[in-house]
């Protein structure tokens, strides 16, 4: 396309070769590779896999915890390439998250007893469900060191909304949905008194406690309404992970323990550490809750306000009848819920089994009050053995289980062994053992915690990558590997780097599941979805004074911000406001400014706003961040801070270069020559059914800016030379030819894209 | 391992299946995969050509420049795996990275004007050299939003040093360094006042001014040594990028520069914007400088003290004779030295050629004073084309050239034509072109700008995704893609999406010349890399209060922190100190503590401090971030802030479950069956030759530190059990196993490796 444009704008035409067909030379075959770089038939297999060519879609999407990096990350399966890095609970500057004044204020609703909080400890992910099958419009984390939830929209993959666990001090059994995602769970893991009070430790037994919180969200406004959410008050043992019945299960939700020991260490003090307290008993609990139940109650008010928030206490929970306790072997780790809902699997840690608890029984149990007995908060126990479908041996340190498509088919992560076990939940055999690299923790299949599996993949999330990769000193990426699961035997696949943050578990969603949106209505605030009161229309730029801020309303576009000159007095704040013109897909702009900590991101349409205090005086460059155009480097200005007190005076500027009447008819012929290929290319558009086209009718809207753009450059450029004022006239017909360029580069993109997509010709 | 292991702790053998060898079956073949998923057999020799089998390595390790999320990118060719983001500019909580005392005071150097930045525009990384060629042990980057340039020591991949350029307010030409890392150059890009002073716009000819930084880099230190650094001031034009001479142009620095038009934009006040008159002349200047000799005037105190800072006047350096300009086709991105120092090639972005000067002829000029006139400052400008050696078409929009190992050959980034164009700059002709998507802005030939370029891979730098990859909302990945150059033709290998940050440039290194660590030594702080003052060995861990601050002297162990209780009184700042004991590789161990935002990371024998003040009474759990072993769950604590005034009491826990006599017995039979195990294994190893594997070496360390624990609580449970305290003897007597047990698994880890690594048996 270019090469076109380029004999318009006066420059000898480029020697186009274009991209060379393969070519298998000798040197170039399958077996000459395989020989070079020692690659084995198994491995090429494994790199047709999971090869995706450029262009080429992932067939899933996996949403991984970012860890203690307090992000989500994105990646395409089975190519294992990150596609992105979603700022959650930590500023992310590329984004500008934690930058902008629109996003600091989601980060703010973060804050912990009024003091902000700069990570997130993000640990399980999980996508909205329809129907308890994912419908890929939502994201939910937990915050494990600061009891938090977050709210991620897929239609953009922006963190909306943070909400803070008004009564834990630490929590890990969140976020898993109910199947039409009306609540997300959270469950605590180290007691604590659900008070802000202190309690010394010698209280713990009595005053020191763990709960599940039921946050209510609102489909409709895809938020969390925090007066709508509850918790149930829980014994104050380690509880740690949670899922949500479905099926006949719906109603229910299921959270495991350990240390029911409830064991306080001290090693400093004489005592044995928490690790040999919290490991002694041979089984721990699984709490059962009947959560339908629990939101009746909490509507029909039976709750007591703790920190302002709704619990429905122990003692109420055990009278009501809706919360009970059943052993599971030491020390579990995951909790899970099979597709049909009929059963739970749980496997303990420090054992080798994995036990498949059947939901009928339970009910059954509950339904006759057939208990073993009671804790001593006076939840009534299950027994384990008439709740059970059955046990198996699955290997050393079972932690997790998800599920394949074929029906009956689990995978369980070993940690101590370093496996996966594929085995058969209802007969209860073992099928097949793959060893991974090493010490797994999470596993995932494709939508493998939904009511309908994918199957296809598995990925083992391993917590030590040691030697798997080049060094990189002494903190390791993490190794997430892929499993082919669609045969018989599981097949490794691929070692797949995590560069930052060490995740715990993720979901994968079928890609076609997922359609975000690729530009903002223009003048968008994204983080509250709704118009921005700072949404700037082209032309209409200001610098206004109000209630002691400077407010600068501004705009970017291809490749100008406007204003571009901003002055100020010290000691004044400031507030730029910034829409981004365009419409163009990744026609992002960026915004940086020296010395104030001011960096945004403005996608197309998206209106961001930085805020500070002007505190000293002096010259602040600024410029877009992002590599826009071909004169993205041209896209700067300056701030100027005037001492107070001083007075602003008219600048007359001393042109740095000077243009007669030659310069501007030299570039008034260029601009007559790139004028014809624009127009050729318009007539090519609209003589073709564009319109049936949203991507290009998009360029065509962003080219047509720039051609009343380039107008209204052209009518200025030739007023001046009417003046005869040739230095005015040269760098008006400049800037009327930029206009052009770029009007020309956007209608060649679309132009292009009608070519490859099959558009037709239309009658006139 | 683990099931001989899992086999004497009690439990039954698992089945150990393994890994399956690879079944070729027919829905297995090659063929089906390429029929099934679409490739072609093109595809499918890319797939082969950068598909790494578990365990691999990759050749080369590249550094990318981290964009606007401030970090280094590094990453695994031709994998293209992302091994690692170093922090740099911005904090990041998985690396503890601006969590922990020690990394904030490294970013503390990089504060402006005494504000903390939280970000880095991060643009073009450096590896240090000797000889002119990648030596592997530093990498610099610098900062073009504030004007700064970062260490990071590859040794353990961490940033070192932050300094502040006292005299920019914008930069861009950095980072790059002499051929024996003697100085970083780091040249500014819009202009403003050297000082700190408002100065109006209308004194921008006048008072405005550019400069270049030579940055003293101390080999030795490995650190900038600021005092021995100076800069040139230069007049206003937009200086670029950077290179230095080598070999026959060792001595020289040069930095090219676009808007030497010296225009002001303003289009908010009708004035036509920076990009209209910052393209309108048709060349900008080359600046070349005798590097060598200002070091020689900078010692000899020929300086000016700007800001504090030494700065060589324009005037000196014209009248020193050390600074001339060049013109260069009309706002060119890149200067580049070839590897025999010979030539720089520089292309104009709005232009279609590369121009290739010669430095023998540059220096003829310079030597007769043939001197073309001067520019507004009195700089002496050389004669384009009697520097020229040749000006060859490279197609529109060409901006940077990287080479190969192949005498005279180039390659050059053609960002109008989304193209990357080989050539032979010697001959001047065009040897091939391929098409990228979209948008070329660098590019990154192995070792690409060294005196002796490795070849092989080229990797396109685009500035623009669109559509290449899975659609993640209105903010796109960025595009590096992968080329074969080892043929005649390129070949397009790998589209590999950049999910953080958008890169600028990266360097790539033979990936075995570098060679970090696995560890600390014990007590390091790696950030001033020397011992820390709070070093901690087991068994001296302590709370000490001192000039108004609770020092905690902490370790961390698989799998407990000491201490497990910390109790402090409202108001008192706390300084918790941890050292991680451990020695074995990837042996990491978090700290994250509720609501003081507190996240440290601390890798084997590293210790962090977080300093805090504990501002409100109540409970604050802590615990253990990176899954670090079976019990990591359990690795947790508590710090409890008494209110102010309340005295401290003695805690008297009630035991949440008691142990009777057969527990412990139960427990002591097990330890009995483990030690079996333990002592198997270590008659196996130290009958081999192990002290010849370091990694060995380092594991049996470990493991002879758990088992004198383990040693320690057998004593200790079995002095409560002569006392028939049956409590405190089964809970010893559970912490003797756990000790036992990761005994164990390290000395299993050791025996692996020797197993795998060809170990011999060795004569008693």
């Amino acid at each position: 396309m270019s090469m076109r444009l380029g004999k318009a704008m006066g420059f000898a035409a480029a020697v186009g070769l274009g991209l060379s067909a393969a070519s298998v030379s000798a040197q170039d075959t399958l077996e000459g590779i395989m020989k070079e770089r020692g690659l084995t038939q198994k491995d090429v297999l494994a790199a047709a896999k999971t090869y995706v060519p450029t262009g080429g879609r992932d067939e899933f999407v996996a949403f991984s915890s970012g860890g203690q990096s307090g992000q989500i990350i994105v990646y395409g399966i089975p190519s294992m390439r990150i596609l992105k890095y979603v700022a959650v609970f930590t500023p992310e500057p590329w984004q500008g998250y934690g930058f902008d004044d629109e996003s600091k204020a989601v980060l703010a609703q973060g804050r912990i007893n009024g003091k902000d909080i700069t990570f997130g400890d993000t640990h399980h992910p999980a996508i909205s469900e329809t129907n308890g099958d994912y419908d890929g419009r939502y994201l939910f984390i937990n915050d494990k060191a600061n009891p938090r939830i977050a709210v991620i929209d897929l239609a953009d993959f922006e963190t909306k909304q943070i909400v803070v666990n008004p009564i834990m001090k630490s929590e890990h059994g969140g976020a898993f949905v109910t199947p039409n995602t009306d609540y997300v769970i959270e469950a605590s893991q180290y007691a604590a008194p659900l008070t802000n009070e202190y309690v010394p430790l010698s209280q713990f037994n009595e005053k020191y406690r763990g709960a599940v919180t039921y946050w209510k969200f609102d489909n409709a406004k895809g938020r969390i309404d925090q007066s709508q959410s509850f918790s149930i008050e829980l014994p104050p043992y380690s509880q740690d992970l949670s899922d949500f019945g479905k099926g006949p299960s719906d109603g229910w939700s299921f959270t495991n323990s350990f240390c029911t020991e409830r064991y306080v260490g001290g090693i400093e003090s004489g005592r044995p550490p928490f690790e040999a307290g919290c490991s002694q008993k041979d089984t721990d609990y699984m709490h059962m809750i009947n959560w339908k139940k629990a939101a009746e109650l909490f509507k029909a008010g039976k709750t007591t306000k703790i920190n302002g928030h709704d619990v429905i206490t122990m003692d109420t929970a055990i009278k009501e009848g809706i919360l009970f306790l059943v052993p599971e072997p030491k020390s579990p780790h995951g909790v899970d819920v099979t597709p049909d809902g009929t059963k739970i699997i749980v496997a303990g840690k420090l054992d080798t089994h994995a036990s498949v608890y059947s939901f009928e029984k339970l009910m059954t149990l509950v339904k006759n009050k057939d208990f073993a007995g009671k804790d001593p908060y006076g939840i009534p126990i299950l027994d384990l053995k008439k709740a059970l479908h059955l046990q198996l041996e699955v290997g050393l340190g079972p932690l997790h289980t998800q599920y394949d498509s074929k029906p009956c088919v689990a995978y369980t992560s070993i940690y101590v062994d370093s496996q996966v076990t594929k085995w058969d939940y209802c007969e209860g055999k073992v099928l097949d053992k793959i060893s991974i690299h090493y010490n797994i923790g999470h596993l995932m299949s494709m939508e493998g915690d939904s009511v309908s599996p994918d199957g296809k993949y598995l990925v083992s999330l391993n917590k030590l990558a040691i030697d798997r990769f080049n060094p990189v000193g002494p903190l390791h990426p993490q190794n997430h590997q892929l499993i082919d699961i669609s045969g018989d035997k599981m097949e490794l696949l691929y070692d797949m780097p995590l560069p930052l943050g060490e995740p715990h578990y993720a979901v994968a969603i079928n890609a076609e599941k997922l359609k975000p949106h690729v530009r903002y209505k223009v003048g968008w605030d994204s983080r509250s979805d709704s118009e921005s009161p700072y949404k700037t229309r082209p032309g209409r730029e200001k610098i206004e004074r109000k209630d002691g801020v400077v407010h600068v309303y501004g705009t970017l576009i291809r490749s100008h911000i406007t204003p571009e000159i901003v002055e100020v007095e010290e000691g004044e704040t400031v507030s730029f406001h910034l829409t981004n013109l365009e419409r163009a897909e990744d026609e992002t702009h960026g915004f940086a400014m020296y010395e104030y900590n001011v960096n945004l991101s403005a996608e197309p349409g998206k209106t961001v706003s930085a805020t500070f205090k002007a505190d000293r005086p002096g010259v602040f460059p600024y410029y877009c961040t992002e590599f826009c155009s071909a004169l993205h480097l041209e896209m700067q200005g300056y701030m100027l801070v005037r001492p107070k007190g001083m007075k602003a005076t008219e600048a007359k500027f001393s042109e740095g270069q000077a243009y007669a009447q030659g310069d501007y008819d030299k570039q008034v012929k260029t601009n007559v020559d790139t004028q014809a290929v624009i127009d050729s290319v318009v007539a090519f558009i609209t003589s073709r059914n564009f319109k049936d086209f949203p991507p290009v009718v998009a360029l065509v809207e962003d080219a047509t800016d720039q051609l009343n753009f380039a107008a209204d450059a052209k009518k200025k450029s030739e007023d001046f030379a009417t003046k005869q004022d040739w230095q005015n006239a040269t760098l008006w017909a400049q800037q009327w030819f930029q206009y052009q360029v770029k009007a020309a580069d956007i209608g060649l993109r679309a132009k292009t894209f009608l070519e490859q997509n099959g558009a037709v010709e239309v009658k006139q």
